[in-house]
C-alpha cells in the first residue's frame, strides 16, 4: 500500500464520510458513519473527526480537507461563502484552517449567489462541482437531485449560477407528515419506470400551478377509488421531481446535455423523469465518486506535492 | 324570544359550531367550541352533542342537521358523498339519520368529484355553498380559502366542478416543519397590502414552476440578507396562494367576478392576491354566514314548516 498523503471528509447534517488517499489521489481507505451534524453532541467536532481518521490509518500529521454543513454556521468553524459566478479551482485556495482541531484540518467554502430577489447557497456540492470540472465536463447544466435539489449552470470550470429546489424536503413532509400520509404508504421504492410515476411528471410539467390541486388528488383518489400499494408514492414523487424540472427549464432552458449527478433511486427516477421531460443526452455522473474527485483537487491546491508536511 | 325548531352543528377536525335556530331561520343562540372530532375521545359523539345543545337552550326533542368531518369515516357516522355535478338544494334531502342519537340528528353528504385522473373531494364546504346559492349567487366560481381551499363552479345552483389546493396545510407545514422554519419566525400577521406579500404573489402567477425553487430563497435569504421580521413570513405565504390563484386560473379561466368565500386573515389576503392577480368583479360573502344560512336551508328540507316534531 502507498503512503497515506491526505484526508478528505464530506460531513453533512446526517452523515460523515472520509476517505485516506495516497499522494495520487488514490483512495487507500473510507469510512461512512451516521455522525453528521445532528449526532455530534456538545459539539464535539475534533474527537469525532479523529476517531474516524485513526480508525482509516491517518497518522496525527496526515492532513484533512473537508466539505459540507460541517462549514455552516451551525457546523465546526464558520466557512464564508464565495460569490458567484467563481472559478470552482478557487474553492481550494480559499479553505479556512480550523484552529482547533489536532492537526491541519481544512474546511471548504460554500457558494453564494446574493441576487436581491432570489438569492441562493450551496454548501457541499460545490465540492462535488469541482469533482465534475476535474472529470473534464467544464460548461454546461448540471443536475445535483437531494434534499435540496441544485441546478448549476457552469461557464468553462466556474459556477456561473444556480438554483435551489427544495424537491426532496417536500417529498418527506408530505409522505410523513401531512395529510396524504396514508394515500402513500408504502415499503416499497417508486418504479422510476412505472406509469403512476411518468404520468405524474407529465402532468407536473403540463401545468406546474396545478401542484397543489394534484397533491390533494392523491389522497381523494385514495379515498374514492382506493389505489394499488405504492401508486399514491409515486404520484408525490413524479409531481414533485416535475415541478423541479419545469422549474429548471423556466431558469435555464434547455435540459439537453445536461449532467445527472446522482446515486441511487435519484438516479433511476430523474433519468426517467428527464425523459418524460424530452431531455436529450443526458450524461449521468456518480455524485460519490464526484465529491472524492472534488476533495482531491482541493487537496491539491492546499497541499502541494512534494510540501509533505503542511 | 321565539320558540327553538331546530339546531345546525358544523363539526369539523379540529372545532364544533352550534346554533339554535327559530322557524324563520334567526339564529337564537351560538356556540363555538374546540371539541372538534380530534378532541372527542373515544368517540362518545352523542355525549358532545347532548352537552353543547343543552347549553344552546336546546330541548330534548328539537332535530339538529350537522355538516362537516363528523360525517366523514372518522367522524360519527359516514355519510356517502355525492357525486358531482349536484345540484347543492339536494343535500338536504339526501341527508343520513345517525341511529345512535338522542335526538333527530341528520348528516348533510360531502360531494365527490369521481374523475379518473383527478380526483376530488370536499365535506363541509358544500354546506357553506348552499349558503351562498341561498344567497342568490347561483352561477359562477367561488373561492373558499382553507387548510385545503376549495375552488368551486357553480350552475345554477349546482356544484359543476371543483378543486381543492392544499394551500393551507402546506404553509402551516413550511413554517412549522421545514428548514425554512427559523426563516419565518413572526408574532405578527401577514401584512396582505405589503410589498413581501404582493411581490411573491405576483412572482408565482409569473411562474408557478419555480415555488419550490423560491421556497428556498426565503431560507437563502435570511441567510444571506437577513430580512425584516415578518417578511419570510409574508413571501411564504404570498408565494402559496399565488400558486393556489394560477392553479384556479389555469383550471377555471377568468377569475373576474368570483366570490371569495372567507374571514378575518384570509380574506384580507386573498381579496389582496386577487388583486394582484388582476381579478375585477370580487365579491366578498362572509363564510360563517354562509354555513349558518346553508344549515337553514338543509333543514328546512329536513323538517319543513308545519311537521313541528320530525
Amino acid at each position: 500500500m502507498s503512503a497515506p498523503r491526505f484526508a478528505g471528509v464530506d460531513w453533512g447534517t446526517s452523515s460523515f464520510r472520509a476517505w485516506l488517499f495516497d499522494d495520487d489521489g488514490r483512495v487507500l481507505n473510507e469510512v461512512r458513519a451516521a455522525d453528521g451534524l445532528l449526532a455530534v453532541g456538545e459539539r464535539r467536532f475534533a474527537d469525532v473527526l479523529e476517531t474516524h481518521l485513526a480508525r482509516l490509518g491517518a497518522d496525527a500529521r496526515t492532513p484533512a480537507v473537508m466539505c459540507g454543513m460541517v462549514g455552516s454556521r451551525t457546523g465546526w468553524v464558520e466557512a464564508d461563502y464565495l460569490d458567484a459566478p467563481v472559478a470552482l479551482g478557487e474553492i481550494g485556495r480559499l479553505a479556512i484552517r480550523v484552529e482547533d482541531a489536532a492537526r491541519p484540518v481544512h474546511i471548504l467554502p460554500g457558494i453564494a449567489q446574493r441576487d436581491a430577489v432570489e438569492p441562493d447557497v450551496m454548501r457541499g456540492e460545490e465540492t462535488q462541482l469541482l469533482g465534475v470540472v476535474a472529470e473534464g465536463y467544464r460548461t454546461g447544466l448540471v443536475c445535483m437531485p437531494g434534499t435540496h435539489s441544485k441546478w448549476v449552470r457552469l461557464d468553462e470550470g466556474a459556477v456561473a449560477g444556480f438554483s435551489t429546489f427544495m424537491t426532496g424536503e417536500l417529498f418527506a413532509l408530505l409522505r410523513s407528515r401531512s395529510i396524504l400520509a396514508k394515500a402513500v404508504e408504502s415499503d416499497d421504492a417508486v418504479d422510476a419506470a412505472g406509469d403512476a410515476f411518468r404520468g405524474a411528471v407529465r402532468r407536473a410539467l403540463d401545468a406546474p400551478a396545478l401542484l397543489t390541486g394534484r397533491l390533494f388528488s392523491v389522497r381523494a383518489g385514495w379515498l374514492l377509488h382506493g389505489r394499488e400499494l405504492g401508486e399514491g408514492l409515486a404520484v408525490l414523487s413524479g409531481l414533485l421531481i416535475g415541478l423541479e424540472l419545469a422549474g429548471a427549464a423556466e431558469r435555464g432552458g434547455s435540459l439537453d446535455g445536461c449532467v445527472l449527478l446522482a446515486d441511487g433511486a435519484a438516479r433511476a427516477l430523474y433519468t426517467s423523469a428527464l425523459a418524460v421531460a424530452g431531455a436529450s443526452g443526458v450524461r449521468v455522473m456518480d455524485a460519490d465518486s464526484c465529491v472524492r474527485h472534488g476533495l482531491v483537487s482541493a487537496a491539491r491546491t492546499l497541499f502541494p506535492k512534494g510540501d509533505q508536511r503542511p
